[in-house]
């Protein structure tokens, strides 16, 4: 059998190198011989037969590309080629999970079982005192209990937060499969489609069931875009459709795309400025992601740029200052959350707070409650960008009732109000040095033929 | 203010009664004084803060039709109102769950909070330690732990198969939403659409998200119909439709329907002429629903109607017995599940291998293992009548090689193989005496004015 040369193959294989170097430095740091990684198992509902949808251990799927595979293993021994230990039932119940294929497999010691247990034999030769297992607890086998390692975990998740170009190549993949379903959805709502219209057709163009997105989507028309994490979706149009707000991905091989988009109906001038307005600084915010950078300074400069579009947009009074606008907390109360955050095997990869590979907390600046990303910026880390613009009722009848309440002009608050808000977000991939990020986004929509 | 009197009111009014009068018994034989019951909390992937859709706890819908509402509670005690304690955050994040209202907010003492711990304070009069804390463990709170007694658990369990009249018309309108939807679905089958677009059909004309369905749709084309469980939706339409099995449901204040069609395309004639035959003993199986029937022999009949079925269709050789097919195992090749379940706040409703209100296992009859209800009949059951015909090459092949082998026209099996099977579906309730079971889903069918 010839080994695959494909660039692709050697993409994986470099990746699966560079995983084992850092397995083999975590375990050789923390005092473990060997590494044992669960795929997980499906859970159940209470005194339910009936499953939740299976979600894979993510330091599973990091060494292979298997994402609906329960029951299966991963060993990892300081030298050796990883062994996979793929579940393969014979089952007429359900489809099996598809048979090991592709590049991967070339590269790793695969054992195929056909009952859960088989796996105790399959692992018998790596599992030790000495042996850390990352998994949950309900994922145990006789003699093999997961027992996640901290010190281990935390060197593990301190790494990923930069990917290796096997896993870009797949972020940009997965940027590539939900931009024509963005632009899908954005055509279904200048059709007049409801939001569970517009989500199925965003559904349809990113070949992807509600089963299989890497998260819900979020698919807001009108004031419902002021809800920040809207998990609804009206089946019926409303009477006037003026803005959609659509923050959906999709997923390649376990990872994740992240995307946000602002529509305005046509005629809604108004609030197509103000989107205008929001890319602007948006773009803005990108350029900013750099090596070296503290992510915490691009959330702050968030804050300064949205101050900005306050005062040009006239939201903010003339004669109000920027800074002001910030140090009031007026910002706050039109953007509540966080810049953006790490992407990657998660929708909001792991780490994000970690002060080092030992642990401890980065923390968030002074009275930035929902930061998710506190770290300095690295090569190949992957972040989202992600400023919003909303007219939140419960924040805005705060701020109306306090000092800086003077600096609004609720005239025009009340004008907006009716559209929900804003947020455009791209995944960002940062370059070394001096280079300029990678937008995986935009180069997705750009290939495409898509000016969005 | 008045009180509600409408029949819908009426009747949810003696429901409640109905499980006050249960659970006080229950509570009684069992040495309890309370009765405290948690509708449960989001559950979060592995190292991940993405929930899982949230599964209300089926013994707290029971009694309110809360189904999205995490963090709530519900309080029993013999001789007063129930209480009903409703988390209500302040919350700009995500869509706070509807604010109570309906008949049932008459009818119990109700308690908002607005953060999840209030709830200890909302329930301590209730707690002692005499109180039955119903709920999964992730639920605690300081004060309140989920005890889950058995022999309560198994009073309430065995009750709740027995379904009250209010509960009948839930059941009554979650078939009505699903008719129409499998009427969608047909058409788009017959129109070519792939099992994702007859899917998305199925939601629009449910008014149905993927998160609010009772369970995963099956719709499989062609052969997937011989995988029973079949999760998987080709986005393409095969290069030929030769038969649709769509197994979907519907949800109406936490009831399910669950209902499975089979259809086959024009032209396929010998194949709809088999779904023919399986259809009248379809009808025949669920003529057998009487109070005082064990439903095990509804099953054994279901493998006797089955032979038939084999013989009459040529799959079985002529001058087979059909007592034969049935002893030999024939038919368990073609049809290996069993006739049906329990249903209601469940898909697979709990407490179908109860002996008795005590607990206890009433056995499968030999050799049948997939059998998932041993009980008998009684009236205000509803039970799923669900017999199959399957060409599935596991089992086929097994057979094959077995001496039972001559008792089958293989060349049949392989021109019936392309199409997967058949699986047809209704939900009946059980009268009383002699009286005739309602069919759930044909009334639903022939209400819409659909011949299905």
């Amino acid at each position: 059998m010839s080994r695959d040369s494909s660039p692709d193959a050697n993409l994986y294989r470099q990746h699966l190198a560079a995983l084992q170097q850092r397995a083999e430095a975590a375990l050789a740091a923390t005092g473990h011989e060997a590494l044992v990684i669960a795929s997980g198992i499906e859970k159940f509902a209470f005194l339910d037969d009936r499953p939740y949808g299976f979600q894979p251990n993510p330091h599973f799927k990091h060494w292979v590309p298997l994402t609906e595979h329960p029951h299966s293993w991963l060993a990892v021994r300081p030298g050796r080629k990883p062994r996979v230990v793929v579940y393969q039932p014979a089952d007429y119940w359900h489809v099996p999970p598809s048979p090991p294929s592709g590049a991967w497999v070339d590269e790793v010691e695969l054992v195929l079982i056909s009952e859960p247990e088989q796996a105790v034999a399959a692992l018998q030769d790596v599992l030790g005192p000495r042996t850390a297992v990352i998994g949950e607890l309900d994922a145990a086998l006789p003699g093999i209990t997961p027992n996640n390692p901290e010190a281990l975990l935390h060197r593990l998740h301190w790494a990923r937060a930069c990917k290796t170009p096997w896993e870009l190549a797949q972020m940009r993949a997965a940027s590539r499969r939900a931009a024509p379903a963005h632009a899908a959805a954005r055509a279904a709502f200048l059709a007049g489609a409801s939001e569970a219209e517009i989500h199925r057709a965003y559904l349809v163009a990113s070949s992807h069931t509600d089963r299989d997105l890497p998260y819900a989507n979020i698919v807001a028309l009108n004031e419902h875009a002021a809800v920040l994490h809207y998990q609804h979706q009206d089946v019926a149009s409303p009477p006037q459709a003026r803005s959609l707000l659509i923050d959906a991905g999709a997923q390649v091989n376990g990872y994740a795309s992240d995307i946000t988009r602002t529509t305005a109906a046509p005629g809604h001038e108004r609030f197509a400025a103000l989107i205008e307005l929001m890319e602007r600084e948006q773009l803005g915010l990108v350029a900013e992601v750099r090596e070296g950078t503290d992510y915490r300074d691009i959330h702050l400069s968030s804050h300064h740029r949205l101050a900005r579009v306050l005062l040009e947009s006239g939201l903010a009074r003339p004669g109000t200052s920027a800074e002001a606008l910030v140090a009031e907390r007026v910002t706050h109360a039109f953007y509540p959350h966080g810049i953006g955050h790490l992407l990657g095997l998660q929708v909001h990869d792991i780490g994000g707070h970690m002060a080092s590979e030992l642990g401890g907390t980065r923390e968030r600046p002074e009275g930035h409650r929902y930061l998710r990303l506190t770290r300095t910026l690295a090569p190949g880390m992957v972040v989202t960008i992600e400023p919003g613009l909303y007219f939140i009722p419960m924040l805005l009848d705060a701020l109306r009732a306090s000092p800086a309440a003077a600096a609004v002009d609720w005239a025009r608050v009340a004008e907006l109000a009716p559209y929900g808000g804003i947020r455009i977000e791209d995944d960002v991939a940062c370059g070394a040095g001096d280079a300029a990020p990678e937008n995986l986004t935009r180069e997705a929509f750009a290939r495409m033929g898509d000016a969005q």
